[in-house]
Parts: structure tokens; C-alpha cells; sequence
């Protein structure tokens, strides 16, 4: 029976949302232990959501509950779900997050949140879902109530996929997938992909105004300022200036592409 | 006993103000659980404070204590006081927060904090309030210290009123009380008011440049980007864009006037 | 045996990395309580954070646990570090922090953490060991690990030091060592050396555009909109505007230098 759930929302931190979900929360058990990832996401970024629990989620012990608020459709047809995947939980709405921060990999469980016995009221907002649905949900959840108790089996969730690189003989083209607050600019491609593909060859890479050659390993690599590439702590290559705010000394933001060159012959 | 205690300031989250003060709480009450409503009020602005409490705490457990740092009136004879209502306690300055939080009822009980045998020294700073009597006075609650032994009882408390919206035979006029994360720009109208007054008409509502008919129910209402009206998740009047930020995109500001008139006759 | 562990980095809250912080301490220790101090210091702003810290960390109970991360060195020779000094502990890289901190006084204990077993990995990443080494330490430390465990003596720490004011017989030269959310300019002069150094004597001080004279005990002793010296919460002399933004109203800025002259003769 888990006693953590984790608060992921775009609702920011000037208004009453953030409060009126922890406040339902704990009038439905007191004893759980919230902690806030982030509620900072860009307004209804389904994507920038996910990307943020991907790679925090997993660190939590398992029977964690994640609890991820980030809903433009709220009000339409959309499904509230939960599902259990790798020994987590995750409560949010059926609009992509789910299948984004899993990779693509199914879940072991997954119900539609249609037993308003566990909602707040039984005739919730239609604007704040957070607040009337996934908030009592995620509570009654940490009390030990089985995820098969909240509703019925969702069958397939509505589908969002990352934009995957492209590889060919030659080299990659990937993306931005997210800048950092320190302006390090986060591609799309892993250590893996480029590390096979490339077959010992030389790297150069184009992203904005930047022409780097080869990877390093820290920051420190370079001299302050000068930029470079590295694989950063997820190993996903980043392009990174040393003390320094690549993303607007570099002219790259999220969505720009990045162009990898393979030099020289294999190896 | 209670064991939660929420904290909403106006000190941001880059200076030590918010560390000292939850420092300060858990010295005098380890166990006590503590959540962060908001520290990002705007700077001194009591109404805000009060707005954002009133949509919050009352979602929390009973016997839950609220503490609130917003306080231009810090070193000035303004009161520091304690006060309870419907079961939750209000640790504040005198200076309108808790009139404006419980909307105009009288509190069960309220207390001056004269009782430096409370605070975390008898020569508390002449500016900051927050962690020299507020904090550990909210600990000692939380450790079921009485209200009635903080400090006399205070009597009447600093008026303060929200603006209510002026209503006629032909419609409403109303203000811009808040605009959220999402640019949603909520009015002080509520639903209640706008049913009774209408008697079945037909509404039509101006607002910075946006002229809106007719209340949906769901942002979905309308295509993207379109602007419409709704009842938000506290049953007042709001004025949304689909997917953008109302406030931006109709020149829409907090104290904006809202005009509503009433088309047809009486059904 | 502890069980709180602050939090002050400079991660920001729109990124994963706070998240997967607290996700590694609670899967070490779940029943520690994590306390956010802050999480946006200004990107490796070393002294910032320290500043942060010296006005926050004390207030905890003893045996606290502080974890910071602001470390421009990450993946270069500096060493990751913990120490205790007056009953608290502080886990950090060896940049400065701790010295600062603890504002020159030698820690009572220091130890280099150099024992991967109490890491998330034996292999940690080169730009992260928030998540793969202060993270972990910082849980078992909560767990009661001695912090003789964790590594070998740590000897001198990596030295950093405050600008001191300089005080001749005319006055004292200082700067403005912070700006807080309010726009308040906190100088590093603090009230007993201006007390001591002025015998007595009016005190005149320039800084930015301002000319001011005196010091009041509340921001209320001068009309609303008009600037005022006092000493803070702290102890330091701070340049304020009653209800407004000094920083701003004033052009003065993190560094902006503050010229004290005393006038008159010895009292």
C-alpha cells in the first residue's frame, strides 16, 4: 500500500488549483506523503508533461502514485485513467501522457475512472478534472484500493508517440526534444543509436548556429563558454556551453532540428 | 490535534524567507506536515492572497491551520491575529485576509497574538512577522495549543470586502477578480446571481474587445482559439479562449469591468 | 537520527531533475521529510545560494540534513562533500558552499564522499551527482549512516568568503549582496559594525540614485512610495521602499556599491 503520490500539472503556482488538489487529497488520507515534481509545465504541453515524468517517475520506490494533471480536453469525451505500469501507478487524463512517458510500452493495467463513488462528487466540474477526479482517485489509490476497484479496463489508450530520429548510412537527424533551465538543448537521440551507427567514424554536428566535432564527456571539457556535445544524464546527447545558456548562445530551441554527420572511415 | 499547516506568502521561492519560516515550525513541531499552497502571491497584494485561500482551504481536513504571510502593514500597530471558522484555522495579519477569506462571516473565534511566550522571541523583527510570530504560532496549534491561550480575543477585525457585482433590470455589471496560470480571466459574477437575474434571458456579455454570447459548458464549446463564457470550477462567471490565454488575446486585465445584458424577454 | 533533508538547488521546477532527486532519497529512506527551501537560485550562482542557506538553515532543528546542488564543477576534480557544524549537516560539492555557509567557521567534521556503495551507482553520471551522489548520501545520512562512513576526512575545504565592508574613520564603503523578491537591497554591512564604527554620529548613505538619511526601525516610518534605510530580519542594513521596489525605483542591483558617511562629532 503506497504512501507517496507525486504531483505533476501545468496549473503554476499562483493560483488555487495546486492547493484545492493537495487539500482533497489529504481530506481523503491524511497520512500520504505529496510530493511536487513540477507545476511549472507549459499551459496543456501534454508532451513537455511527459518527458519531465519520464525521466523522474522511475526514481521513485515502487507503488509510487503519479498523479499528472496536464488536460486541455478536460470537458470533452476524453477519458480519466489510471494505470499500472513496471510497479507504478499513474492517474491523468487518456490523452497521450501515458503512452509517451512509458515509451510505447503498454501498460500491465489500465482502467477508465468511471465509478464516481471514488470522485469527489458525482457530478464533477467540467473545467477542473484535477481537482473533482484524479485528486480523490489518487487518494482512495494510496489508501490501498485496487486499481480494478476504480473502474473498468480501459483497453487500448489514446496513442501519442515520441518523433523518433532518423538514421541512415551517412549520419542522423534528430530534434530539440526539450531545453533545460540551464538553456542545455536535449535532442532525441540516445548514446546507443549514435554510438552503433556511427562505427567508430568521427562525429560533426549542425543545430543552430553551432558546428560541433566530437563528443565530450563533461562540461568542463571545453573552455567557459565554448560549446559542446556530451551524452547528458538520461544518455540522450545534449548540446551544452560550458557555464553557459546554449540555447540563446546558440540560437537553438525546442523543435529545431540537429543534423549529425558521420567523418572518416570505420573503424 | 491537527498535524497540517499550509503556507501561502508573497515571498517567491529565491530568497531564505520560505526556509526560515518552515525551519522555524518544524524546531517547534517535527511531526507537523507541511503544504504549500503558494509562495508566488504577488508581492503585498492581500486580495490575491485572500482569493486563492478562499478557493483552497476549505478542501483541506478539518482542523487544518492556515498560515498566510501577506503583509504591507509589518512593524505597524496592524494586529497579528488567529481565528477559526468552520473548523480551520486562520494564522494571518489583521490587515482584511481573513474577512476577505470567509467572505463576510464573523469568525467561531479569533485571538490577537499578545502572547510573546508564543513566539520565537519576546523581541521579534519589525519586519518579518512570518517567522517571528506567525510560524511558530502555527506550530504551537499544531501541537494543540488553544487558540484562546495565543492571545485576547481580538475582537472586531480590519474590514475588508470583496467588490460585488452591480445587478439591474437589464443585466450585470461585473469585474475581472483574477486571471489564472492559463490566461482565464475570472469574474466576481456568480452563477447563482446571473440565473436568478436573467429569468430566462438570453446573455450577452462585453469584456475588452470580446463581445460573447451564450454560456457553454465546456472549453470544447467552441473551436480553438475561439473566446466563450462558463461557469468555472467555483461557480462564477469566467471568460476562457479554447487552448489560449483569454487575457491576452481580449486585452483583458484583473479589474477589467465585464458587461452583461439580458436579450429576449422573460421566459 | 535525522529525518529531514532540505532541498535548495539551482534546478528550476520546469525540468525533471528535482524530481528525480526526491525519487532517489525516498527509495533510500521513505519516511524521511523532504523540505523544499528553493529550487531557483540563479544558475550556478554559488554564492547566492550560500547566501540563501545562511538565512534558512539554521532555523531547522538540529540534526537536519541540508542538500545543496549548485555546481558549475560537476565532472571536473572537485570533490563532492558533507560536514556538520553547530548540529547540522551539509551535503554538497566542495565549491565554496560550505565555507560560505557557515561564514568562515570550520566545519566540526568534514568527510570527501568518495565511498560509492552510498552511491545511486558506482558509475555516476558526469553531470548529475545530485541525482547519483548528494541524493543517496544525503538519504542514508537520514538513515543514520555516521558521516564518518561516507568517506575519508575531507581536510581544508575549498575556500570562498564573503566581501567584507571596509570602515575607515569617515564611514563605511560596502554592496548590496542580494536583492529579495520585494526589491529590497540588503547590503553586507551589518548593524554592529555601523553602530560601533559611527560613535554616535548621523549616518548619510548613497546608493543608486539614492541619498538617504537615518534609520527607521519599520518600512512604515516613511511615507508609502519613499525609500528608507533599516536593518533587516538579519541584522544587515537594507535599503527598502515603503510598499515599493527599491531595486527598481532606485537602479541599485546586486553589486551596487553603498557609500556610508557619518556626519557630526563622537556622541
Amino acid at each position: 500500500m503506497s504512501s507517496i503520490i507525486t504531483l505533476t500539472t501545468d496549473f503554476g503556482t499562483r493560483d488555487a488549483y495546486v492547493g484545492a488538489v493537495k487539500g482533497v487529497i489529504l481530506s481523503i488520507n491524511p497520512d500520504v506523503r505529496l510530493v511536487d515534481i513540477s507545476h511549472d509545465i507549459s499551459p496543456q504541453d501534454v508532451m513537455e508533461a511527459a518527458y519531465v515524468l519520464r525521466d523522474a517517475a522511475f526514481y521513485f520506490p515502487t507503488d509510487s502514485i503519479h498523479l499528472i494533471v496536464v488536460d486541455p480536453g478536460v470537458g470533452t469525451p476524453r477519458r480519466p485513467i489510471a494505470a499500472r505500469s513496471s510497479g507504478h501507478l499513474f492517474v491523468a487524463p487518456d490523452n497521450g501522457l501515458i503512452p509517451l512517458i512509458l515509451d510505447g510500452k503498454a501498460p500491465d493495467e489500465s482502467v477508465v475512472l468511471d465509478r464516481p463513488a471514488y470522485w469527489r462528487t458525482p457530478e464533477p466540474s467540467t473545467t477542473f478534472h484535477g481537482r473533482d477526479i484524479f485528486a480523490p482517485v489518487s487518494a482512495h489509490l494510496s489508501r490501498g484500493v485496487d486499481l480494478s476497484d476504480l473502474g473498468s479496463p480501459a483497453g487500448e489508450l489514446a496513442p501519442m508517440h515520441w518523433a523518433l530520429p532518423i538514421t541512415d548510412e551517412e549520419g542522423i537527424q534528430g530534434w530539440v526534444a526539450h531545453i533545460d533551465r540551464f538553456g542545455n538543448c536535449i535532442t532525441n537521440v540516445p548514446r546507443e543509436l549514435l554510438e552503433s551507427a556511427r562505427r567508430g567514424r568521427s562525429v560533426q554536428c549542425f543545430a543552430g548556429t553551432a558546428i560541433l566535432s566530437g563528443i565530450a564527456t563533461t562540461y568542463a571539457a571545453v573552455e567557459p563558454g565554448e560549446p559542446l556535445m556530451h551524452f547528458n544524464s538520461s544518455e540522450l546527447l545534449e548540446i551544452a556551453v560550458n557555464g553557459g545558456n546554449a540555447s540563446e548562445l546558440l540560437g537553438i530551441r525546442k523543435g529545431t532540428p540537429i543534423n549529425i554527420l558521420f567523418r572518416g572511415t570505420d573503424s
